[in-house]
């Protein structure tokens, strides 16, 4: 059985992509990242969405990106945005896809994984430098030289299975492969029991996505 | 005064960099990582080095590499080479320079650094993937993609320029700059005092650089 890493934050869009990645048949080693975010409760998502999922193996990295700074999601001191901003957002954690993703890789190096998947998405997005499909395929060509398997001539492939959706196909694609997004969380600002505040972008995000849908929306709000 | 984010390990080649970059005119901002290397001398070395420079920032970041594994260089139980070997050896950390690039990346982001210098060589090394030029050009492509300098049109360049040198050229190129190589640690099992056991492939390395540079080689051996 060939294996994947899947990075998993316990939103709606990463929860989508780990069962995609089950239905494709890969053996799957999730990845989360304790990393100092404000909405630490998504950490508590994903250990209730992976008990609805057989034999997925988790492995949860301890790194505080406020060792950095930056962001609106790891700096207390900077208020989470409750409405839409133009140009990329106080809410972008720098560099986070390329560190989360190097990490990945260096766990898929170990495991010898045939494939890395990432629920980046471009449409319904934050605008993100890191969740475009142009730099989705640098990061491909960098893991192919990065590598012991690259210099082996293998290749460690990079699996973007939302990248062109919105977020209503999103959600659709996630119920017809079973998934229970009353366990995801996605607000950035999420209170300690997983209860999103319904005004930050990705809550305004996923809000439209369950209402484009034409599903009804699990989410519980404070 | 232009900033300029550099890879600081405690070794010959990150501590010449070091001293390029200062050279060059550059605001520095020296990052190290406590990754759980069993070499963790170095990282004394780097305050000890430090001491010598004027003005250099300094920032430690805490990633506990061996939560991946599969290197003799976080993994005690995997002892590390005294004889030469062919491929990649087993001192290689799975991802190690995208992670620290990455991390490099997101701090250079924070600081608005046009710079990050990396102490890479693809000449006296030990056969690792993420030290061949290819790899550094995929990493400057990602870089301009990943930012938000990069939206904005901006670069931060990837400094490598140690890449095409022998180790000998580096010591000379160190010592023309003052470099005290007496501080520097190398060796992959120094012990806690940053002594060398001189018969790894970083020890070798290094003393074959100081005898062919004709140069008293000043490392402090077990």
């Amino acid at each position: 059985m060939t294996r994947a890493v899947i990075l998993l934050s316990g939103g709606l869009d990463s929860v989508t992509t780990l069962a995609i990645a089950k239905a494709a048949g890969y053996q799957c080693f999730a990845l989360s990242f304790d990393y100092g975010q404000r909405h630490r409760a998504e950490l508590d998502a994903v250990q209730r969405i992976l008990a609805q999922f057989d034999d997925v193996k988790h492995k949860v990295i301890h790194l505080d990106l406020d060792q950095i700074g930056g962001s609106a999601l790891t700096d207390k001191n900077i208020d989470v945005p409750v409405t839409p901003s133009s140009g990329i957002p106080i809410t972008y954690v720098p560099a986070r896809n390329t560190i989360f993703l190097s990490l990945a890789l260096g766990w898929a190096e170990v495991l010898s994984a045939d494939a890395i998947y990432i629920g980046v998405n471009a449409v319904d997005y934050s605008g993100y430098p890191d969740c475009r499909p142009e730099y989705i395929e640098a990061f491909q060509v960098l893991a192919n030289l990065a590598t012991k398997q690259g210099v082996e001539g293998k290749t460690i492939t990079l699996e973007t299975p939302l990248i062109d959706l919105s977020k209503a196909e999103i959600i659709k694609r996630g119920i017809e492969l079973g998934v229970d997004y009353s366990l995801t969380v996605s607000c950035y600002a999420a209170d300690d029991e997983g209860r999103a505040c319904g005004v930050c972008d990705s809550c305004r995000l996923r809000a439209a996505g369950f209402a484009d849908a034409k599903v009804n929306d699990p989410t519980i709000y404070t």
